[in-house]
């Protein structure tokens, strides 16, 4: 039996609207669906009748394995990641655990946090950006750390995933400490929540002030660089570097 | 006389399929595209018969200033970009210029390089990364420098956009330069170019062999951590940090 093909697609931050039509097709070549649950809901109509592998939050291994597996028996698979696939996506795993196996493999991206997310917010990240994890799940604080310090040496605008979880309610202001041994209490920060989905909303405050801003699991934090300023209440970066 | 509105648009990498629905219903919205030629004929077929405000790749705030003075005058705008519109696109630019003006404006985001260009090589960006434009046009050297090093301090994955024009062919091998005062010559690497264009190609490098390869304004460029590798072709920087 020949196998199948697998399909890494990005589902962008909500529904079907904010899918490319390349991710709407290769969707709807698929017989297998293989993703979390919450993210499965979004896409429902399009997954109607399809076979479904679900798995908790935190499986993603298994997750990868299974759609790995669902291949070589000869299937069509999607697997599938909110945001884009490569970015604290499902990508990277699956590659991982496919090594070695004859399994056509094609990633079609998507709308990651840090672009939806900025464009709710104005335009944050309009010159260079760095994208940080606050998750410690699986990568150790002092890598984390390591990370924000390189950021803040950089003079980047920063996009803090994962700033915050039910179980994990430290990790931003631990973030926000390290920021504010180098960058001023003033710089401007933004915060979104919900992005392209019901309840989506925004706030915008500032590093001194990021630390105590009610925050959660489908938050994602903009920390602007030097030169970013708040304009008719957008959060904006300015595409050059004046004054430098 | 109401004023009307502007959309600005991130088209994604390529035609119509890399778009998403919501970018097609809004630039259906639009009687009047503003944006640079060649981003224009990509889209060739959903503006046909539409008023169009075309300048120069480097007059971007020439156009964002008539996209603004047309909606001022009534008009539904879209001021097209390519890829993301925040992430070196025209929301920022926009923004700046119709501070003051009550001017509608919603920013609806696009596929970045970073995440287009990832996903054909593979999964490059999968845990923390940081994007780095090489265009000394609006950026001075130094800053470009001063991030490349943040992001090597930080042990960040890399794209690296704009790494070379016509009259700019030093910027790549300066910041190999840079980057190999800290990092490893076998770094795994990778470059796209004309991502979901014609004549799209990946090519996988490392760093101490990357300022040699050829390079130019249509391509982007994928700098590993310290944990990516190469697995059955594709370049893939692991989920988790092992052995840190």
């Amino acid at each position: 039996m020949e196998n199948g093909k697998i399909y890494v697609i990005g589902l962008g931050p909500g529904g079907r609207a904010q899918m490319t039509e390349r991710a709407v097709r290769a969707l709807e070549k698929c017989g297998c669906i293989a993703g979390y649950g919450l993210y499965l809901e979004l896409i429902a109509g399009l997954i109607e009748g399809k076979e479904r592998i679900e798995t908790g939050m935190t499986r993603e291994i298994d997750r990868c394995k299974a759609a790995r597996d669902a291949a070589l028996s000869g299937k069509t698979v999607a697997l599938v990641s909110s945001g884009d696939a490569g970015v604290y996506g499902m990508a990277g795993p699956l590659l991982e655990v496919s090594a070695g196996y004859e399994i056509d493999i094609e990633i079609i991206p998507g709308i990651t946090a840090a672009c939806s997310g900025g464009a709710l917010l104005g335009s944050p990240l309009t010159c260079d950006f760095a994208c940080v994890s606050l998750s410690g799940l699986l990568t150790p604080w002092e890598v984390i750390e390591r990370r924000l310090r390189g950021a803040a040496a950089g003079d980047f605008a920063i996009a803090l995933y994962n700033p915050a979880s039910k179980k994990r309610t430290d990790a931003l202001p631990r973030a926000c400490a390290i920021l504010l041994e180098t960058l001023p209490p003033e710089t401007v920060c933004g915060l979104v929540r919900s992005i392209g989905r019901e309840g989506e909303s925004r706030a915008l405050t500032t590093l001194g002030e990021l630390a105590a801003q009610p925050c959660d699991m489908l938050t994602t934090v903009f920390i602007g660089n030097s030169a970013t300023r708040v304009i008719d209440g957008w959060m904006v970066t300015p595409r050059g570097y004046r004054g430098v």
